[in-house]
């Protein structure tokens, strides 16, 4: 690390800079040389690859298969399907030659990969034997981002997941989507102890080609709320043009309704925003790559030798958890609890000299590292209680989203209220016609939009916070990344 | 699957076809719309997952990290290593537009990562303490593959990791790239069940920009050749241009010394040429997606009944392995056997009404199944000689692979046995006195080329198979995929 170890600014004072230090100074990634790229370093990915382990377990635990398409797409596939292609059409990338050859057709690098698949599909699946099929991949896609790229957030590729399934019916499919968006939202709420509000899009923001599209969203402390992942019903929309059709048991021949669903490395965003303080990131237990680091605390050979050894038996001890013993002695343990602060470990564990002779250690929580908390804890008790803690942590962590996502929700009764709400950020609760007109308006006038529209209409409001008529929904506004 | 289930070309009369009805029979892979892509279906994917698995492990364990690197990397950066771009620029996918927009610098689907690696190298580089550095990325990347296309042994994309590590000296360079070599080496004939021949490449075939190439590589029943991967010493020929600098211990400012290293989806390709039979795929059982497949033989309700009970009760006990109960009604046991065989499964367990009657199950092995040779085993055996059973077939399969290599082996003392032995096929060792101009007139004149340089000098040729000269080294020839 440069001599600068810290983040210099505050989380609340300079959000936009204080996110960008935390990214670079934890080594979570750095930019890349095309706009908006960026390499994860091993700390971002190994988180992400937590992500994928409890994600892709949830998904074989329901039957669903990796596989893993083509990256090239060939111009013809992405037209296919008419609103598809005019959603992604502006912002991606064309291959146009290979070597020194023009290509005969352009090709895209995969933005997503409906139309590639679709293509398989067609070929693969004949009758209601081959249905459901539930298919995954783990990939990056790319889709060229000129402004406001933010690392995680906002970026020319990503890595994420598509699922891409196939029913033989509408209800099935709706099934499938809802059930993906479940799991999501547990992944969000139980491992990465994110609150979400969960819900539909309406048609405005409806994914290019699909018939409903839910989401889940969190709030971001400065008030944006953040799309982090979505689970589609795309109908017949695609199975159409891309002829997947099957023999149904009763001999008919019909199309198929298709999903698809996906999460992304923006979820990394998602955690670094809400959870980090002004020391750095703070990564709920769960998920992070390090749970715990033992520093030892040492100023002579004697001590040394003393408090290493007792290390060395507490790492035994946690051996089921993910501990790194950090020995090096080119740093001070002080410079070493300020970078494992920064890096956001959630529970370091401290261990000197008269901790040895006292037979225990010292626990500090990062998530309340600014209260500058420690704890003893006795020898025999450090097993139990580090599993406690860290049980605390992550319910802790939960919660502290769950307050401020309540804090920064708020009703809005008349067009008043919903301007003035809108101006201080977050969730924004309020009466809607249904009508997309008036969707609009709100948002050329104060550039929020339906973030979510509740799976169960929600009561309080009769009339739609614009023209007034009678309300059709309640919904959640807001601003978004 | 279609009517026709079972293969219909015998592997050593036809091994082309044979080769194309395996990997489309078996359901591991369907070709995609750009010339030499494909799409890896489930059954393919999982096996990678396998490989994956296995090697991420051992790298980890030897303390490399995971990362992910940007896919497009600019013009510029493939030029700044000259021979690097002479050997990639044929074949290269271009990025020229994004949406309508025509990028100011050409933009590569990434073929490989060294450039774009070592541009983030050379930031995070600073000091000795930074060294050693050891990455690596799983990913896929794209090579324009107009000649020749074969899923997963020749193909325009392909998954793979890339390992890219940078060191303080050359040394420390050679020591990694001699230890993954042993690495992938162990991958290929302890889980695989492939012998390999290792060793180093000559000048004319090592990859574009090393100082260092090293290689492993089976023999296919074909009397092909094929390189299964590589790992090199780059030396300073990237440090260079990247100024991939450090301030060493004696305070003085040097370039690193880097390494990269890669295995591919190429894996499967051998281990269905290797193994494979007339009746389909061979799995060995370590990388085995479905190691043990229970299938029940009933023909009315009663003997349904005792039937499915009891393989329920064997699936329980055999928990331990990755068991599929086969219980699908639309379909006969023959058949059964027929796909599971096409699927390689390396054990099938039958049970049958008899079966139930005398305590006993029937254990039909994979690799023996040209045999029609089945096993009755006591129920209370079960486990145990599952167990066995696996690991005999695992060392089998293996040994059978090493008798056919070692058959597929032969001697050139001058350079008529030498061409009489390349039109057989297989590797040719013979003396060499390290000029390229007779490895590349052996090149023009026989197709075949140098494929390792055993890493100890072996003995019993005395003069240069081609020009007669004194022999500086004793190599294996051979064609190559």
């Amino acid at each position: 690390m440069a001599e600068e170890q810290g983040i210099t600014v505050k989380k609340m004072e300079n959000f936009t800079d204080w996110y960008t230090q935390v990214v670079q100074k934890a080594e979570l990634a750095d930019y890349g040389p095309v706009q908006g790229t960026i390499a994860m370093r091993p700390y971002s990915y190994a988180i992400w690859e937590m992500i994928q382990k409890i994600f892709d377990e949830k998904i074989k635990k329901t039957g669903h298969k990796n596989a893993y398409f083509p990256t090239l797409i060939p111009e013809g596939f992405l037209k296919k399907e008419a609103e598809h292609f005019k959603g992604f059409d502006p912002e991606v990338f064309w291959v146009t030659h290979s070597g020194d050859n023009k290509l005969g057709e352009r090709l895209v690098v995969r933005p997503t990969s409906e139309t590639m698949i679709y293509h398989f599909y067609s070929k693969w699946i004949r009758s209601w034997r081959d249905l459901p099929l539930l298919l995954n991949q783990w990939c990056s896609v790319l889709r060229a981002e000129i402004k406001s790229t933010k690392p995680f957030i906002r970026a020319s590729e990503f890595l994420w997941q598509e699922g891409h399934t196939a029913h033989a019916t509408k209800e099935d499919a709706d099934k499938e989507m809802f059930a993906i968006l479940d799991e999501y939202v547990d992944l969000a709420e139980s491992y990465l102890a994110l609150e979400v509000l969960k819900g539909k899009k309406s048609e405005m923001e409806r994914f290019p080609g699909a018939l409903t599209t839910t989401t889940f969203e969190s709030m971001m402390p400065d008030g944006r709320a953040l799309q982090m992942g979505t689970s589609h019903n795309l109908g017949q929309n695609f199975s159409k043009p891309f002829k997947i059709k099957f023999l149904d048991k009763d001999k008919k021949e019909k199309f198929v309704w298709t999903t698809s669903w996906g999460i992304s490395t923006r979820l990394l965003g998602a955690l670094i925003m809400v959870h980090g303080d002004d020391r750095g990131l703070v990564i709920p237990p769960k998920i992070a790559p390090i749970q715990i680091v033992i520093v030892p605390v040492y100023y002579n050979e004697k001590e040394r030798k003393d408090v290493l050894k007792k290390a060395e038996k507490v790492k035994e001890i946690l051996k089921e958890f993910r501990v790194h013993f950090d020995g090096r002695t080119e740093y001070s343990p002080g410079w070493k609890f300020n970078e494992w602060e920064l890096k956001g470990v959630p529970l370091r564990i401290e261990i000197g000299p008269k901790d040895v002779e006292k037979k225990h250690v010292v626990f500090a929580r990062r998530d309340e590292a600014e209260k500058k908390k420690k704890t003893m804890v006795e020898d025999k008790e450090i097993e139990k209680e580090a599993g406690k803690t860290l049980d605390m942590i992550q319910q802790s962590l939960h919660e502290k989203s769950k307050n401020e996502m309540e804090k920064m929700t708020h009703d809005a009764k008349n067009y008043s209220e919903f301007k003035k709400a809108v101006e201080n950020g977050g969730f924004i609760r309020a009466g809607w016609c249904g009508d997309v007109h008036c969707e609009e308006q709100i948002k050329i006038e104060t550039s929020a939009t339906i973030r979510v529209i509740p799976l169960k209409r929600e009561s309080g409001f009769s009339k739609c916070v614009y023209c007034e008529k009678s309300a059709k929904e309640v919904v959640y506004f807001g601003k978004s990344y």
